[in-house]
């Protein structure tokens, strides 16, 4: 089985693991846009030693373009560990990120998130230019 | 020489490659912050494809704590590459993130960026607990 | 366009940007194995400031598991970049990586690369226990 | 504090947490070479889902050069994460890797470790040129 086949989607407001895109659907080519991607805005996803997202990456493919760019991987990495034992740590990082990117052309952005036990999730924005 | 030797500072008002980062001085214990940090506020860092910033990475130093802790390392992928040449792609990501985190001890938040020429460049701030 | 479509498959022997995955076929349950994941074994692909091979990213799928686990990502990046201009720097990495995992379940061993201006590429392999 | 303060070193006979670097003390300008980095060589580091190294980076400092370069960075993700419980999955990465890179100058290979409890590590060596 590849591994595109293992990238699962669903509907984020039933599923907690599937990342949500906060952007514009048209953007003005050439300027800087903010885009948040978030886990959970509908179904709240652990945050625990044992059980949390590890990252979350960013894709663009231009609606020409026979490829993608990878915009930014984005890691979450404290999540209570600590010598006293799991979740006795004093940080913890949240599965939310806000980046800004600009593009020339029109396209999808794509988000992949990784929980540690339940893999990799995707969703995906059309972003058409203003 | 030290890695650590290699880590520069300097004054981000005059120098742009220093991480600059906004967030509260004070925090409330258990509550998620939100974290910003850019590049360039002052001085405009070059995003090319020959010359960029790569990463930042944060970091968390309780007072009271010998370690440290990495919140998370934000990447910044898409800086004008194409097959066409350097800097005749479509995107850009630019070398600015906000995330957040929750801490119950006070103590530094450390950022850390890494330009593809100019090396490790670090710059921090006292958190203390409201 | 879904990011899982995006991921390009094709022949390593005629295609310089499939990863190759070097390992047993049959693994022991529970012993770590030697992994090395390389490009370009028959076909070389650049290594160049403005074209290279940014990552490469493996990832284990238990025959008998819904899920996928991430083994690691293994960032090349260091390619000639340098004030005096691009490959005109003292330091190149290679996009080549040696790892070792342990498993106790057969399954199906990916390995993600990314190009920098050619987006994503695939390969797998099937590990049996022995 | 500073973040460079705060990356640790130790003899790695008996600290656990030291990268080991093995690579060849004279490299020939501009040939790939190999450079394996691994801890716990001589006093074992745990590999559980809540007590690991998370990552190896490697950076070049040319003994000329004010500043350093990341070679790559190598993390270890699966750790025995599972919906069943802590320690009750199929695969763990182990916190040691092997790359290649070239230099056409003599300097200073380090490596800096994350463990996820007990923060920064780092070692470094000497490469002359042959």
């Amino acid at each position: 089985m590849r591994i595109s086949e293992k990238i699962q989607q669903a509907d984020w407001q039933k599923e907690k693991h599937v990342p949500v895109i906060d952007c514009p659907d048209k953007v003005t080519a050439g300027d800087f846009v903010k885009v948040t991607v978030s886990l959970g805005k509908a179904v709240a996803h652990p945050n625990t030693t044992e059980h949390h997202i590890r990252w979350i990456a960013c894709f663009f493919s231009p609606d020409d373009d026979k490829y993608t760019y990878e915009l930014g991987r984005f890691e979450f990495n404290a999540h209570g560990e600590a010598a006293a034992g799991a979740n006795q740590g004093p940080v913890y990082t949240n599965h939310e990120v806000t980046f800004a990117f600009k593009t020339t052309k029109p396209g999808t952005l794509s988000a992949v998130a990784l929980c540690n036990i339940h893999g990799l999730w995707e969703s995906e924005k059309a972003l058409s230019l203003a």
